[in-house]
């Protein structure tokens, strides 16, 4: 067999430990976090520690024709880093170190495996600050955020991973180890392929190293503003609102009804009780312009029709509600499966895209609470299912497709930051126009012609097995 | 002939006065501004107002083997639109309406001849701003910034032109219109097509509508600080105090004395008896915040060991200031020919590559002024050499590649926002792994499979003439 030749090679050739066949462990490392995303089980696992060996890993793979699934924490929502059956999953997990911090230069270089949050740490401790920040940032690795080009509550002000990678390593479709990108802060020397592995879903090639460009550490507290609403298009209202007004949030999020009781049951915060809909928003900007932005951002809510809303002076009362936000999916997690949208609408269409989220529920019968990344039109709206419950999981299925047509009617994409993965490649051809597709084709046989990097995502035939 | 066919059909499709062949009208539109690159005599020039007017003409180049050089305004330094014997000329100027400007979105839809300050100014009824600052923006196109992302003085601190390409139309190889990336502020639905176009130089299609990310316009005047140096590695000391300190001003513009003395010798300000070298920066926080930062960089500029160094109060001083800044370039112009560099350093190694200079013009002596983008390392040494010294071109040249030579080997890039075009191909081959143009080659062939856009720009063997 094939994949056997291919794991026989492969264990021939690498240290001993780098080449996992244990089944148990192999099952892990099978999928990601996404639901009811198909997947097989590989060949083999492989966790290279450096570069070489990444590269012989390709090498081989490119030899005998075997799929690579690159993989990062797995934290993945859309199914992009499932296995095929006899392909070898590449983890990045143990290519895990900060190479470098410069602060005369404002970049990091790491490897893939390092995770968001431990970077954050280590950049911190030179003053410096790496701001994206997805809700997986202390289990996410870098190499799966660049992969999928993943987002966080503070795009809204300071932009996606796509951003901040100045620069990568990559080991491309045979076996070559390439450097694309740079350590300036501008330069134009040739196509942007750097940017162009951005968010590929490991269809490309694997990343063995990454430069980040980083930002100074903001000074002082964030500026937090809550707002109290009794519907959905009155909050919608809020935040265009804020956008309306010229205010640029550092974060504004949005929590539905359905979140607000999820975490009361779990955690008895109260939030149900007081509002139907949360917003939060909040302000960075230094000194007095914050308290103003603050300020201005209030007004903005009240004028959307809050029935309740403060400027949060207390620190650890904002974290609370803040907290809330985070402990959103968790919660509903504790209810049933969880499947995750992620859709982007002009922030205009926030009110009517949640409108539409509610009508989508009712015609489906299905549950489904919403997280928004309000901002920038990013809605996570949450279909939960009961345990088991097979009719459950195919209406909620079918309102996922319903939600993603509604967002493309609507002028808006069918992922924001979670990518296309498998969940959303129907989407993906629904979005993109078929000579659109032909172009992702052509590059795609241009950079992988073997085709052995993640076959059958992002772009793949979604009536086709992943295969 | 070949040409001549392709012309004849086109006179034939598009209305009276789209194609031009009158050799007097050709000329001025067969190069950009570079000097010394080459360019030749095209077979006609285009000029159409719609897309449909861009489909033909690409479709018909397409059915001939005809190379299309698309152009903006040609204010390019590069080359990147000089012309082929033979080919068709393509100019966006007379699309140049701007299709939207939305505050809800805080977007802006334009044609690509619309020019940049046109652009800025029409954001700013609306309270909106369109960052990208080149210095050509009272006449370089959208277009021709897109083509070549183009930079300026603020994006030190707000970015690049790629960094505000939302989603652009475009007409590729085969004449398919396509429209790639997207009106939302997020989104990962495939590959990033839109970045590739961006900065691709009219190699890969001829972009036919941009949609831009708007920013809301800044409140309040910006804060300046005026530094004398009397060596460059002195300003160079500042610079770097000033990234060190997480300082990120708005503007941090470096002009050494022999730009000084040419703008002295034409508008007789005085600067060049005060100061070898000038650093201009810029803060533009809001309220007191920006006093502050106005405070510190004055502090990074003391620290590096300015002669003299304060505060601007006096918007008129500083403008004057900022125009000398804008005056140095045609002040230079009018000693002579003036060949322009645009190499990008790390931010540590400005006053390393500054002295570099000094050392390439005595070494190949030449005259070489200073302007640089100080605060991202993106310096813009100016070679100026006698009208008609053909000895001197030479020498001009040779101090040009050694420039070049110079930025790679600090870890720099051979062009940080004017691009390849011509003049940078050489570099860019010094700059790019073998493996990386290949994968360059790869893409266009991709893309533009019969080879009609631009051909031989950017990547092409610097060896070979241009086509």
């Amino acid at each position: 067999m094939t994949d056997n030749q291919t794991v026989r090679a492969l264990l021939a050739d690498l240290p001993a430990g780098v080449v996992v066949t244990d089944p148990d462990v192999i099952e892990r490392y099978a999928h990601d976090d996404a639901e009811w995303a198909p997947y097989e089980l590989p060949a083999a696992l492989v966790r290279p520690t450096t570069v070489e060996q990444v590269r012989a890993v390709v090498a081989r793979c490119a030899e005998f024709g075997t799929p690579i699934v690159p993989r990062g924490s797995g934290t993945g929502l859309s199914g992009g880093a499932n296995a095929l059956a006899g392909s070898v999953v590449l983890s990045t997990e143990a290519m895990n170190a900060i190479v470098e911090i410069n602060p005369q230069e404002h970049l990091a270089v790491v490897q893939p495996g390092v995770i968001n949050e431990d970077l954050r740490k280590a950049a911190a401790e030179h003053g410096l600050w790496y701001p994206p920040d997805p809700a997986s940032a202390p289990w996410s690795s870098l190499g799966g955020n660049v992969a999928t080009n993943a987002g966080g509550l503070c795009c809204v002000k300071y932009g996606v991973t796509r951003d901040y990678v100045l620069g990568l390593q990559v080991v491309m479709g045979r076996g070559e180890v390439v450097r694309l990108g740079r350590r300036t802060a501008k330069g134009v020397a040739g196509y942007d392929l750097c940017g162009l592995l951005v968010g590929s879903e490991g269809t490309l090639g694997v990343i063995t190293e990454i430069t980040l460009r980083l930002r100074p550490a903001r000074q002082g507290a964030e500026h937090t503003v809550v707002g109290y609403f009794d519907s959905l298009p009155a909050a919608g209202r809020a935040v265009a609102a804020v956008t309306e007004a010229g205010i640029v949030p550092s974060a504004l999020e949005l929590i539905d009804r359905h979140c607000l009781t999820a975490v009361d049951q779990w955690k008895n915060m109260g939030l149900s009780d007081e509002a139907d809909v949360l917003l939060l928003g909040r302000s960075d900007l230094p000194g007095e312009a914050g308290e103003q932005e603050a300020e201005a951002m209030l007004r903005c809510f009240e004028a959307g029709g809050a029935t309740w809303s403060a400027r949060s002076t207390d620190p650890v009362e904002a974290e609370a509600l803040f907290s809330a936000r985070r402990l959103a999916y968790p919660a509903l997690e504790r209810l049933g499966p969880v499947l995750t949208e992620d859709v982007c609408v002009p922030r205009a269409r926030v009110a009517d895209m949640l409108a539409k989220i509610d009508a989508t529920a009712r015609e489906h019968d299905v549950h489904i609470a919403n997280i928004a990344h309000a901002g920038d039109g990013n809605l996570h709206p949450l279909i939960i299912t009961p345990v088991g419950d097979d009719a459950a999981r195919l209406r909620a299925q079918r309102a996922f497709e319903s939600i993603v047509d509604d967002a493309i009617a609507m002028g808006g994409t069918v992922t924001g930051e979670h990518g296309v993965g498998l969940l959303k490649r129907r989407g993906l051809h629904r979005e993109l126009d078929p000579a659109v597709v032909a172009m992702h084709h052509a590059v795609k046989n241009a950079l992988d012609p073997l085709g052995i990097f993640n076959p059958g995502k992002v772009f793949g035939d979604p009536a086709e097995p992943a295969h």
